[in-house]
């Protein structure tokens, strides 16, 4: 293999959506998308008067979902309403990438309908937001804390970047960008201009999607300016609430921590708050940290990195184990049975681990994106791709169900999108590098060192560890190739065109690196072994105390009563999991479901009794467990993460 | 033994305080109550203002305490202040006690003029208030659904009745006949009388006290109305509400479950509400069954008894896991951790089992009434009389500690009077028929069949499962003495005068029932073999699915963090804790403590990790458990009642 100089900048960039066609398991759940959920969030958004609201061509509507109200009954200052261009937003993204995938002409119409609407709204000094212009006119960027407006913009901002990839139509990104640039000149440093910034984050990182697309430094540079400005003296939600002459301590949530202002953002060393907005803010914080090169704001990711991976993460990649505040209580505190662990937190999860890659390759983000994206995110989509978990627990007593739709329906369209841009997660390209974060049956086509490259995987990923990928270039390049080796996998082989690599000798921080002057047509043959594992938990995490969670590649396993029966607490797996049989289930389209040796504890008759000093009888039997992301897909029932195990 | 005719009559009445002293084990605390409680609590009522607020000769004090606030900051309905009659009560009732026990001429004379007080607080139609005469005048009895009214009535006639037996004093008495009087031309089914009752239950149960002390049949008439006119349709309390211009459905605890109101009590099936208020009226409901043989209302007790002790008791007899209402969730719902499980709630089931009783003698409830007061109630009370648990919850980190006082100050007082009461508790006399209910070094007083019966246990229970008792009496008698064997003991052994008896071709319902011609001099050798035993909870209960707890006679024990370092959670228990070393503990007063064997799980660094596939070394190791209501009397930190235990 030859030696050479790699170039030292390492600003990775994901690529488009459109450069990457995927097959196999997340082709399958792209086309369930594509052939459904895109269909099904626009009528649903339809169904809940969404556009109504939006087109200015229809009457005004009543305000139909009510406040949010205090215990007192009195309404609070958020309506669902409020942010009904963001739900928008991500179904126009969804759609986007399901047109790429198949042409929907009956959709693509609709979705152009929408962005006609928009059009329409658009307001002549740029400002779009059907609810301050429509539903409570007057009243736009008075309460950046509560109201959701930039949030809005955001995700109009990530649409319209989609929307353009798949369709090459400009509309809604010539929209987008007369909004930005009104954003741009009412916020910033300068007089009269306001130095505020959302409550709930969002624009930060969708300004850095609309400058990459457009190549608008200005969007770049606002998105750094929001991200600054966070959590600076005087308080911005403080000045705006009295402005509108309101008492800043009058404030739901109480502390500033909620959305992360509690403190300018190099000095927060904690995860606090609402989850989904905290991923949003450090995704955004990433990528500002990889346009400007900012290595204060990457030491800063990698505190709060440590702090939510070590102390507050679910073993599925969910976080925010609280209804409360949809977030963060104390560390090691994971209850299963009423974990919260929105979808939308897990996917939130999943863009800030792809934007610490940013920086480049390293195995601490994109494992746990991987173990995110497969679990905590996925079980938020049905396979049918027609109903959605809001919440994901890692226990359930049988009543725990997908929704049709949600009366805050953020997750359905953002794990919708999620999958459909699973491409776009599984590389990362800097100048002379090209790093394979997730493997996956796909084709990719990316430019690096001058050259065109087609890379090609050919794999059952996840269900086997094996990766055949094919490197073909338009003309001979130097480059890096960087592989990741998974932490969980313990012995990893490389060969490539029939010559066996040390694996051990070219890892760097789990990424196997191949420097070489790339011909095209070279065969690299990558062997993941995929065991049976056994996880623990930090004993400090007292719900799962004496218990073990399955894993088996990046799928972490779960019990259902459909093959188990009813009383899964009473199953206690023993040793040799890693001798489990592994075979794949028809019920669920050929996953790959685990068998491994168990005791189950059969009572006397409790007889009404709540304590007695029988024991148990323990006997021998076998339990079966199947990915958690695919649970509640078959007969309703039981579902267990943590198995309680033989110590 | 002679066989003769019992009495088919079953109404069991408890002996007063003053008919029983107390040795031993509860000697001991009765004495520490004495001795130092019962002038703590005198002085920190003092503190807090409540004789500022009762004694008309002071000018009327400021409200010092807010109401209760809602989250949106309004002021609800109820401030503390308005019971602080009852907490006073009950001081005068431990103080009662206290007196009966020891002569203390200061604490007497503070006594006598704290009488004096509501003696002139006293207005000439006989009401009693100091809330509604002093603080909100006008507004007596328009409130009953959340101002504890009669609530205050009931503890101060308890505290009358207490007062009269100890020093024969009728001040406080007559006052409270008098007052009683005027509840009585108040509340009723007649025109012009309120067909109402109190939000928070315990009048009724004070009524029949007070008519038993009395010989008055209008009190216990009372009693009985307000047990039959709860719950009725059109409801008091909607009634009521609209009457003060109010709209019955802006109730805080929203439904009318929380006071036990929401139905007839005869159709009550589910124990649920306040912890507290639940016990107290189905204490009233025993006792009201008992005065009149009323079966319809045993009936319902009976179903309310397996509701609450088969789903919804913790072992150590506390109840109520939930701080939000003070009370039920639902069934098997029993956090270790976060358990509410209030002091006076604990007090509360020892006084309904107590009252069970009323109809006979039967383990079910005697068992119960031991478990709870050697637990979960008596861990309320430090063992220096100095400080008390309001929350008792069943594992801790180590922040959970006794106050010196409580802004709801309920607890302090009730296990107090509890304590000093416990005489009370340990026998019950019917025609023709004693039960010895509890063990304990103790000398008797009774009056049964016409002759005067001293009774005298030697005993060093519950440490020790022997007890001597030797039959005294003035004249021969022919009655039953039935004798307790509590549901853990297997093997009771019983001998009368030397001779064996069989212990099962005597025992009913838990008693060994002993009917003969008594002629004094009897001696009576009954063992209780105590074994240690672990103890499982039902496997619906999930917070303690694979754990134990480990009891000895009465007692549940705990692990502390003084007797074994921190991490109570790594320590497993395994097979064979019957064979434990039992031995005194000189550090807590000779307590019996258990030594079993254990595993220990020592983990390599976890090293900022949460899940690792690591599997923790099982080391041997000794366990150290102490009696659960003796925790936190030594150098601070963790305790676990419900170990883990090796399957």
């Amino acid at each position: 293999m030859a030696s050479f100089e790699i170039p030292t900048t390492t600003s990775f960039r994901p690529p488009a959506v459109s450069d990457v066609d995927v097959r196999g398991f997340w082709g399958n759940r792209i086309d369930a998308v594509a052939d459904r959920t895109a269909m099904i969030l626009y009528d649903r958004c339809v169904a809940a008067g969404m556009l109504d609201q939006i087109d200015p061509d229809r009457p005004v509507p009543q305000i139909r979902m009510p406040f949010h109200t205090r215990s007192d009954g009195t309404p609070d200052t958020v309506n669902v309403q409020m942010f009904w261009d963001s739900d928008v937003a991500k179904v126009i993204e969804t759609a986007a990438y399901a047109l790429y995938r198949k042409p929907n002409p009956e959709l693509e119409a609709k979705i152009d309908a929408i962005i006609d609407m928009f059009h329409k709204l658009q307001q002549p000094d740029g400002y779009v937001n059907s609810w301050f212009i429509r539903m409570q006119p007057g009243q736009r960027w008075k309460n950046l804390r509560d109201c959701h407006e930039l949030y809005c913009a955001g995700h109009l901002m990530e649409a319209a970047v989609a929307y353009f990839h798949a369709t090459g139509k400009r509309k809604l990104l010539d929209v987008m960008c007369r909004y930005a640039d009104h954003i741009d000149r009412t916020f910033g440093p300068r007089p009269g201009q306001k130095p505020g910034y959302c409550g709930h984050e969002e624009v930060e990182l969708a300004l850095v999607r609309l400058g990459r697309t457009t190549g608008e430094q200005r969007y770049l540079d606002l998105a750094r300016f929001f991200v600054d400005q966070r959590g600076q003296q005087p308080h911005y939600f403080d000045v705006e609430a009295a402005a509108r002459g309101a008492d800043p301590k009058q404030f739901r949530h109480r502390t500033y921590e909620y959305n992360q202002s509690h403190l300018p953002v190099r000095q927060q060393k904690k995860v606090t708050g609402h989850a989904v907005r905290a991923m949003y803010l450090y995704s955004g914080m990433a990528d500002v940290a990889t346009e400007f090169g900012d290595d204060s704001l990457t030491e800063a990711l990698k505190i709060l990195w440590e702090d939510l991976t070590g102390k507050q993460m679910y073993v599925t990649g969910g976080i925010g184990p609280a209804a409360s505040n949809e977030g963060f209580t104390d560390y090691y505190d994971l209850p299963n049975e009423s974990a919260y662990a929105e979808t939308c937190a897990a996917v939130g999860l999943t863009m800030w681990a792809s934007r610490m890659l940013g920086r480049g390759p390293d195995r601490r983000y994109a494992d746990i994106m991987e173990q995110a994206l497969y679990n905590g995110a996925l079980s938020g989509l049905s396979t049918d791709g027609a109903t959605f978990f809001y919440d994901n627990p890692l226990e359930s007593r049988g009543s725990h169900h997908r929704w049709t739709w949600h009366r805050c329906p953020c997750c359905p369209p953002n794990i919708a999108r999620t999958v459909a841009a699973i491409g776009s997660y599984m590389y990362g390209v800097a100048a002379g590098q090209v790093a394979v974060h997730l493997y996956g049956d796909s084709t990719a086509r990316l430019a690096v060192s001058g050259a065109r490259l087609t890379l090609t995987q050919r794999t059952d990923y996840p269900w086997d560890g094996r990766i055949a990928i094919t490197v073909d270039l338009d003309t001979p390049a130097a480059f890096r190739l960087a592989l990741r080796v998974p932490g969980w996998c313990r012995r990893p082989t490389l060969v490539i065109d029939g010559d066996t690599v040390d694996a051990a000798a070219v890892e760097e921080e789990g990424y196997l690196r191949i420097d070489r002057l790339w011909r095209g047509g070279e065969s690299i043959l990558l062997d993941l072994p995929m065991d049976v594992r056994a996880v623990r938990a930090n004993p400090k995490v007292k719900a799962d105390l004496g218990r073990v969670a399955l894993m088996r590649g990046p799928l972490v396993y779960c019990a259902e009563e459909a093959d188990n029966g009813a009383g899964l607490n009473g199953v206690i797996l023993v040793d040799g999991v890693e001798r489990g049989r592994v075979a794949p289930l028809d019920q669920l389209g050929g996953a790959i479901a685990v068998e491994v040796d168990a005791k189950r504890e059969r009572w006397s008759d409790w007889d009404g009794k709540l304590y007695d000093t029988a024991k148990p009888v323990l006997e021998p039997a076998r339990a079966r467990l199947v990915p958690y992301h695919l649970w509640d897909n078959r007969t309703p029932g039981e579902m267990l993460v943590w198995m309680r195990a033989q110590e």
